[in-house]
């Protein structure tokens, strides 16, 4: 892949730093890679080879990949080395670091405001990979924002894979704090009664209970800094929750009033898009039950592409206390009846559901 | 499986039920399987086969597999038919009906409350199958209940491949409330802020808001009578989920008070055991771009396999607009090294994450 970025400066070896590193080395294009952190520009750097010396010279473009807070800081440090700069950022939040950069001496049409929604439950260099937005939305807020950089900044996501969505400041903060904020503190609160909890009550723990936590993993002084810094996108949505949740417990006794909760979430569920990007699909689910050890899996993936079928979702679910595993394959609805014929003629114990 | 239940009488003709009936049908148990719905009956029968008939006499034990509310006017009217009835139930909530029990001319000795944790976020007989609860713990509270109708109930467990699980009512009550209820309704919560949602915005959700409201797809008849009927056990866990809300939001602008939230979740969610009902296992992870396209699964897979490998779970994240997949394997950490290496051998896209 050709490029016209001969050689991009990037703040922050974290997941998205280094991931950017990666895919911009892999165009062709000389990165530096710097971190306050001493092992994570380490880690990084040894992620790219030999490609992440400093003092290449003036850059292309300053691709700051801090954590939110501290983005105008590292524009007025770096603005010292190189008055001519170009920045972009990736940050998860947009308001307030624009805010802050006014006060540096960047002119602000040096600066492009972007977001790759590719962030992971995991973090940092060690998480990294050239590939993370391939095919993922990347946020950009360009009004105002010089014709050169914002050339730049395209073709930046152009090499990263990633698929541009235009939203100014406002309607970015909005949006994440909506699809991505929201989420992130409701799985965080529910985590965090779970920390008391007793570990008999534990042990029956389900799914459902672990789909609803995941990203209760998420990395604390990033996510700190998120939360707070969009605090006021965020606000109405969790006084929104709180009435809600102040009115479930007003009504708990009330088996209609909980009906009509659960009936609500299921409108909320129906509203949030599927895989690629469209409206939830209809797929048809087989399950079917395997002994968990080498080679069933394969078999049955086989199976399917024998049949020239697309497999367009796969769960392994595992039983506690047993050595046995359930798979449940996604297909077209035609599909499914094609696979679920072939399986069952092979003797696999396959279970169509609706 | 050879069994001394000769005839078992269901009444609900749901998810629990039908999959109990297509159970114990296979282990050669006369089944009379009952619906009020007579659409849910029929479709029951139907895939029972032949063996639905009604009014074979008297039955061994009557399993009650309607929703909790019902429980004890179907003990009632089965009382008029076999005043020698035996019954168990499945119900997700115990103390509630067994009170409501006591007031019906049975003697309580003859009701053992039991509870299949072998929920899905569909429901009724299309998705029952007979290896529902294979593996998965089955609760019992067997406390006062008549030793002839104890090894009934054992007898059912063991045909349905359930693992039995022993607690009192009020232990069953507050373990179900925490791991299984709260989810539920915080789910529930969050969906159902979606649902005012802008589309655009949407537009944007992730792998993470998809997760954490997935069990919000859950039967909204079958849940209000859970979430109201066990509303004693599930109030101090809203209330302290309230607590803790209310003082996010009142901390929103503190980084520091976010990072110790998040902080909070991330140990709750350690607390969470993982596959095989044991304590969360370490697994690696193996992340692979493929195309979005029959085959290159199969590969992958049939690569594992011939390597002797155990595939400890799989995900398959597809990406919007473009015709791309991920999918992330996990391992024994010996066996990632190994899958990686022979993945990047024959020239996959492998990326191993910490």
């Amino acid at each position: 892949m050709s490029t016209s970025l001969n050689h991009v400066r990037i703040v922050g070896a974290g997941l998205i730093g280094t991931s950017i590193a990666l895919a911009l080395r892999s165009a062709g294009t000389s990165v530096t890679l710097l971190d306050a952190d001493p092992r994570s520009e380490k880690l990084a750097r040894d992620l790219m080879g030999s490609q992440g010396a400093i003092g290449e010279g003036f850059e292309d473009l300053c691709i700051v990949a801090t954590p939110p807070f501290s983005i105008a800081k590292v524009i007025s440090e770096e603005l010292k080395r190189n008055p001519h700069l170009m920045v972009m950022d990736i940050s998860s939040i947009k308001s307030k670091p624009v805010l802050e950069i006014r006060d540096t001496a960047l002119p602000i049409g040096r600066f492009a405001p972007t977001h790759p929604m590719a962030g992971r439950e995991v973090s940092g260099p060690e998480s990294a990979r050239g590939d993370l937005f391939q095919g993922r939305p990347w946020i950009l807020s360009l009004d105002g924002v010089e014709p050169e950089l914002s050339r730049k900044v395209k073709e930046v996501i152009r090499i990263c894979g990633g698929v541009e969505v235009h939203r100014n400041i406002a309607e970015h903060d909005r949006a994440v704090a909506l699809v991505s904020h929201l989420p992130q503190i409701v799985a965080s609160l529910l985590a965090a009664q779970i920390e008391s909890g007793v570990v008999d009550d534990l042990e029956l723990s389900g799914a459902g209970l672990r789909d609803t936590t995941r990203i209760a993993e998420s990395d604390p002084v990033l996510w700190g800094e998120i939360l707070s810094g969009n605090s006021q996108a965020l606000r109405p949505l969790l006084i929104s929750l709180q009435n809600d949740l102040s009115a479930a417990i007003a009504s708990l006794e009330s088996a209609d009033a909980m009906q009509a909760l659960i009936e609500r979430g299921n409108r909320g569920r129906a509203k949030i898009p599927g895989k690629h990007g469209g409206q939830a699909r209809n797929y048809s689910y087989l399950a079917i039950v395997i002994d968990d050890k080498p080679g069933q899996l394969a078999a049955i993936i086989e199976l399917c592409a024998k049949a020239k079928v697309n497999i367009e979702d796969l769960a392994i679910e595992h039983t506690p206390g047993q050595e046995t595993g359930l798979i449940t394959l996604a297909f077209s609805p035609d599909d499914a009846v094609v696979v679920a014929a072939q399986l069952a003629k092979e003797g696999w114990k396959v279970h169509p559901s609706r």
